[in-house]
């Protein structure tokens, strides 16, 4: 009998090929681990929730009686909510058409696209237009609606950092079948960076926003980790911002797409699918075609698009919630730069790990040295070495981490990513614990000469 | 100088190609109407809460309890929220890892999955597996998901009811460039129909499902209105209970995914995004792949997952909240199915103008037999003959409706789709206003001989 349509043998072959390692053989080990009650710690995912981050309480306030209005006429409401929550929830219920259960525009709310213009603004000096913004479940969400308008076919190409966030391969392998004779059409950059912690300078973005414009290419700022910055040297810039300070031609031509989302910051609202992209220098006739595209799948949820609006505008001095979500703001902030201290710090306390600070974003990338008989078990084994090195971790200790080779990474040079998300009291162990599996690790697959002086 | 990578003349062709006639010229023309300050009833697309409907307030409660865990532990949370509602928040948060703020498994939440299996249990009195059953960020999402895995290339098609929902037209597109001399993957129902209002029966269901037999068909079962139903004679019957009844070889045989959503029903809460499908007789491997390309985006939205569970597993007998959401329930598809009745009636009460009753769903599909003159008025102004009928129909009584070539009909035959949506005391002003549009249209651009005997 012939194979029916939904036989793995006759699927579309670009789905095939997606690989996804941020959620691939080592996250399905741990998963299954986990149901055999081994506690695992899951640090493959920016998912700060799911390590015990509690939830900012003014914006879940103003969440919550958005989706019940029916207390905002309740005479005991003020026991429970603020005022200020109130007026917020008030405020953006009133930018809706019917409240959270009513698809809005396929853009997201005219009101809260205002609201993240003047954040823009605020943030890069130049003014920014609503109609240039377009609200989306998530940030990765609007990645895959760009890099579908983007990419025509096969022989369509995108430039991405290596190592990069496989969401980007991913997508590319699942529009464009094959990578050889190519048309580049775009840049990625991930700034601060994912997998490896860097903060863009302004000469470095000026260096990258030149390159597109020579070669013709739209650049896509991946910005999810614009609030997460542990150092003061590197403060996070815009591509956008460094456009438009170069003025024309380049500030003119070169077409820009920079996304953001409510899952990162300190705010670590994952769950809640919100963000936004924003188009500098693209023809009204392309967003156009954007916003039709967008229409097939009706709305962004509405949650995450008021979640979206209250990030770009928090309670301001004087608000009756001011102080609290400056207090709670700023112990997530000062905890993950301890952390990011902690984890860089032990990491290079290992033998053979050496890795860099994390400057910004959620992620630590040490490379790890493996030795050559370590390498040569591996190939035994059927594993790429990163990957056996990481799943032998993962079954000595529940760290579940993500192999190198997820990101991309030099040839015969091998790292792993974890997040920096852990609790802070659970930091010190977590990195004995790692310590101890990588030492006694490196001890046995090390020959007498030792790895290092190789 | 070469056109740049984001300008409309290098885009990806089956982006341009995708049409999408829920928020098409019809839409765009109410959206600028509208600005200008004119009244606009907008029943182009299916969302209860933009025209009024309430939410239902038991799980507007739950949600909201969700998003504010904090409240759970406040001595006052009671003066708010009624004990169900409390111990169901606490239900749904012990399901997650980390609360609505973190990212859930990317099938969706292990527990509301199961919640979701019993429901399908109940319903269709043959076991669900929850590992066969994936929650989406509304039903769209999912049929985007395996339209992706289906269509290979642009020679792959899929049979579609015409009229049809033009989710399925413009996902198509953007999938596949082309559709002649295809290979047919699959065949696509809508039950209750979507723009029809049909519902299909036991002996029709039978029919289309040996016809996927025959033709080695998966088959797409779009199932979201089933809980709109507004007469006795035709119930809705799931295509997975008939199929399962047919036993082998058919039963055991034909592929089938069924979608589900929180946006219709009588919930309408289209605003947050929840949804599943579920899959039967689908292999493993597949599945698998299925998981793969989910886990790109990460994972559907966490609230609107509740929604999914608070739907499939409402208030029981006994419970705090039961008669209230019943009266709640009551209230809303009673009056839904009085709305169908004006309606209809209404329709029919017009000159050239042939409706059938909206069995079930949330449309009402009248055909409008347009004169010659008017068809040659169309083409003189450049539109399609029922995109004339509807801006006109738009620009005279602020009804926004959308015409039925967006849906597919016969040559030479014209509709509109209307949603039975509106308030119900804005009923009948809204029908007399239609009334007296037609029929002055109809006085104006018939002959003497009068179209009717024609």
């Amino acid at each position: 009998m012939s194979p029916k349509p939904l036989d793995y043998e006759t699927l579309n072959e670009n789905v095939k090929k997606v690989a996804y390692a941020v959620r691939g053989e080592l996250y399905l080990r741990a998963s299954e681990l986990q149901k055999e009650g081994k506690k695992i710690i899951f640090t493959n995912v920016g998912n700060p929730h799911a390590l015990g981050q509690k939830p900012l309480t003014f914006p879940r306030q103003v969440v919550a009686l958005c989706q019940a209005p029916f207390l905002l006429d309740d005479p005991n409401v003020g026991i429970l909510f603020p005022a200020d929550a109130i007026a917020r929830a008030k405020h953006y219920l009133s930018l809706t058409s019917g409240g959270l259960g009513a698809y809005s525009d396929s853009r997201g709310l005219p009101g809260i696209r205002k609201e993240v213009a003047e954040f823009i603004e605020r943030r890069d000096g130049y003014p920014s237009d609503p109609e240039l913004i377009y609200l989306t479940d998530g940030a990765s969400k609007g990645v895959m609606q760009i890099l579908n308008t983007l990419i025509r076919n096969e022989k369509d190409g995108i430039l991405v950092p290596v190592p990069q966030y496989p969401l980007y391969s991913a997508a590319i392998s699942l529009f464009a079948a094959r990578m050889k004779g190519i048309t580049v059409r775009a840049m990625v950059i991930i700034n601060p960076g994912n997998p490896t912690g860097q903060c863009l300078s302004e000469a470095n973005l000026n260096e990258l926003l030149k390159f597109c414009f020579q070669e013709n290419l739209v650049l896509l700022a991946d910005e999810v980790y614009q609030q997460n910055i542990y150092q003061d040297e590197r403060p996070f810039i815009s591509a956008r911002k460094i456009l438009l300070d170069m003025g024309p031609p380049i500030g003119k031509e070169v077409q820009l797409v920079s996304f953001h989302t409510v899952s990162k910051g300190y705010w670590g609202e994952c769950g809640q699918r919100g963000g936004y992209f924003e188009m500098t220098n693209i023809p009204a006739k392309t967003v156009d075609e954007i916003y039709k595209v967008a229409s097939v799948s009706l709305s962004p949820n509405v949650p995450g698009q008021i979640f979206m609006g209250l990030m770009v505008n928090p309670p301001k001095p004087g608000d009756i919630s001011y102080l609290r979500f400056v207090a709670e703001s700023k112990a997530i902030l000062e905890s993950l730069k301890r952390r990011a201290h902690i984890m860089t710090d032990g990491f290079n306390s290992c033998r053979n790990v050496v890795c860099n600070f994390t400057e910004g974003a959620m992620y630590s990338f040490p490379q790890i040295r493996l030795p050559p008989r370590a390498i040569e078990a591996a190939k035994s084994a059927g594993k790429a070495p990163d990957v056996f090195y990481c799943l032998k971790l993962l079954e000595a200790t529940g760290i579940s981490t993500v192999p190198g080779s997820g990101f991309g990474q030099k040839e015969g040079v091998f790292h792993l990513r974890t997040t920096i998300l852990p609790a802070e009291e659970d930091m010190p162990a977590i990195m004995t614990s790692f310590k101890k599996f990588n030492d006694e690790f490196m001890e046995q697959y090390e020959d007498y000469r030792g790895y290092s002086r190789m």
